[in-house]
């Protein structure tokens, strides 16, 4: 096989040459190649390829711990469950985590996802990327992976010489009140986030691990997503989900280590001790009824929020960033209805727990019964699932639930990260 | 109800001012709030809001045509097929044209679906626009509307007093060697065309017309889409499929008005003559076996596309925009297969005969099989369908039907722009 920056190869893809430069930097790579999405010149094309040219940021994949949880919430998501195949073994697990780290590592940098790639290999064999990303900067993508519970024991069958090291926490979800939870969006013995600043990055990178996996693995359920809904740096501004109001104001921002150690790392000497640096992953996929939520009136929304559609302020006053006053009343009522959203969720009101959310906005089309499907897919980063577990317990008696439908559900350990030329979940095999 | 810019809402929304001060220009505004997607300053967070931040453009509903033909290709797309719902008659219809025009000249200029909008009306009441791109910019949306054959007759009936205006042109494509079209994917009353650069514009769009339209028609189909697969001015770099191959070089472009005339524009003078200044539209819905062709060699790639993946040049030799040698040789044999798809596609082998392509690519998890569900939402806009006919059927033997799928269709016929304050399809209703 030719190397990477060999001949003609290179003079054709912008994104071996740009790969090339950056690869193998520890930092983040953001600015020299930076241009405007829009031109500031009113005479010039507003209509340059934004994705392709505005995109050069990229988040290193080695380190203490795996991008793409504390990472600035991208733009656009990939997630997908995979399943290893029947008659796969500790071997087969072991070669698809090296595998997918090594690619991993090469297309956060704006590399293709071999040396080969899609275009310098055997011209007589399959490519060994699928170039629908050639011309494609790094795009800020992250690859972040998740090992599920099924992975360490399924029907009492310990596929991969794994149980002795199951942390005890990672079990599916415990059903909670008014789950229409799904099998078939549920679940996975590995949970792949993939974001980018460019769907088409995002969409290459899910699509060249599922290659990758061919015979060992395959995708048990997926979904795109697209308007982040939460922010993890305060630079951020607060996104909107399709309910139309501010979502995740209150999350914990990626300065802010102290919360950080506190509620998403697990610590270094924990148990077992090759999740120490990692976290858990939770992912819902949480329906929205749109049309019936859009004939609520005004009043009725922002009071089964509790806050104020515009601004995201409580409704017990404020700007956006206000503490919420629980005791404050209105009119002689409470201003913040107990049963709402923003009370039932708050640290207050559930001994102090707070989760790192990080979640998208996704739309599918539209049912059979010509409703929009569309939703939240809900994703939250903690040390211990049973964080998540309180909250959502908490929020049984949410009014939201009448607008919201929760139909899938999955949990994944997060391996800490790998070092430089090592792989996500090393430790489990040495 | 209050106005526009009045008071408290008014400081609430940032997409009610900058619509203010943007609404009523007739020309592209771009430019004066444009910032870098990524900060050229190495220490800035590159998590800025790019969405939100970097989409001012904004293009004019009214005009001679309609907006999003020869528009510049944006980053993502929302189709709707819509049907009108039984019992509807020609009122009803033409009131649904005029409150969808008078929504989409507000939307596509950064303001909310109504005056009154998601905060400004009735709180006892529900908001008259949904909410969730009230922090976001025009980001260059267009709402492209089309009529569809069922509209002028459905099943021998004239359920809107249309028939005798039918145009003799407009009715359901005829079947194709190799189609797999399934009716829940295909057809409708009323197709409407969402494109913008910013995902969650584009289906705010989307779901404030099936808001609008609530109580008299419903979507029948709709997907998502991004990546463009086409390019429309000259400096809009050649995007890729999922295929991996650059897709649209040899598009027309909004530059070339000549061929613009000649292939896109029903011209004046012609009959009927409500559609004189518009032009067909044809959807299809093509399935990609992805994993199919990531198993093909390159060279088996190359030959089906008869162009190099890299480059996108012909196979004959030269760069991607040189003109295709069918007659060339290489090695004893033609250097472009006769059955290649550049070749039965080329104009030279269709009487030339030409369409503006306005495609994007499209993901929607995973089948029951666990294949990607991926592909490409064609889009093409002809003065005839016609000219969509004659070369779908060239490629009846193209190779590369062994790794795609046509499971939907439609045709529309795309009235003219309307004028200031007018709607589209008003000359129907004279």
């Amino acid at each position: 096989m030719s190397t990477e920056q060999g001949g003609e190869r290179a003079k054709l893809s912008r994104r071996s040459l740009l790969g090339a430069a950056s690869a193998g930097t520890a930092g983040l790579v953001v600015g020299g190649l930076a241009r405007p999405l829009v031109s500031p010149w009113p005479e010039d094309s507003p209509a340059a390829p934004a994705s392709a040219a505005a995109s050069p940021t990229s988040y290193p994949f080695f380190g203490a711990h795996q991008a793409g949880v504390t990472t600035p919430v991208q733009e656009h998501l990939q997630f997908a469950a995979f399943d290893m195949l029947e008659g796969m073994g500790r071997r087969d697990l072991e070669s698809l985590l090296r595998d997918w780290s090594e690619a991993a590592a090469r297309i956060t940098q704006g590399l293709e996802a071999t040396a080969a790639g899609a275009l310098g290999g055997d011209p007589e064999s399959p490519p060994e990327d699928t170039g629908e990303a050639l011309d494609l900067q790094a795009a800020g993508l992250t690859v972040t992976i998740g090992l599920g519970p099924s992975l360490f024991e399924r029907d009492g069958v310990d596929r991969f010489e794994l149980a002795a090291q199951r942390p005890p926490e990672l079990e599916p979800l415990p059903p909670f009140d008014g789950d229409r939870t799904q099998v078939g969006l549920s679940h996975g013995d590995l949970g792949v986030q993939v974001c980018a600043n460019d769907p088409q990055v995002a969409f290459h990178a899910i699509r060249n691990l599922a290659r990758i996996a061919l015979d060992r693995a395959s995708i048990r359920w997926s979904q795109a997503g697209f308007g982040r809904t939460s922010r993890t740096v305060a630079t951020q501004g607060t996104p909107r989900n399709l309910l139309g109001f501010k979502d995740g104001t209150n999350n914990i921002l990626a300065e802010d280590d102290a919360e950080l150690e506190r509620h998403v790392w697990i610590p270094s000497g924990s148990k077992p001790a090759w999740l120490a640096g990692g976290t858990y992953l939770v992912v819902r996929k949480i329906e929205m009824l749109v049309e019936a939520w859009d004939r609520e009136p005004l009043s009725s929304q922002q009071s089964i929020f509790g806050r104020a559609k515009g601004t995201g302020a409580p409704l017990s006053g404020g700007d956006e960033f206000t503490a919420p006053d629980f005791a404050a009343k209105a009119g002689g009522k409470d201003a913040i209805d107990p049963a709402s959203h923003v009370r039932l969720a708050h640290p207050s009101n559930n001994g102090g727990v707070r989760i790192l959310r990080r979640g998208y906005n996704y739309v599918s089309g539209v049912h059979p019964d010509r409703r929009i499907d569309a939703g939240l897919l809900f994703i939250a980063y903690q040390r211990s699932p049973s964080q998540f577990i309180a909250l959502q317990r908490a929020l049984a008696t949410d009014k939201l639930n009448d607008y919201i439908s929760h139909i899938g559900s999955a949990v994944f350990a997060v391996p800490p990260g790998a070092s430089e030329g090592g792989f996500v979940g090393e430790a489990l095999f040495g």
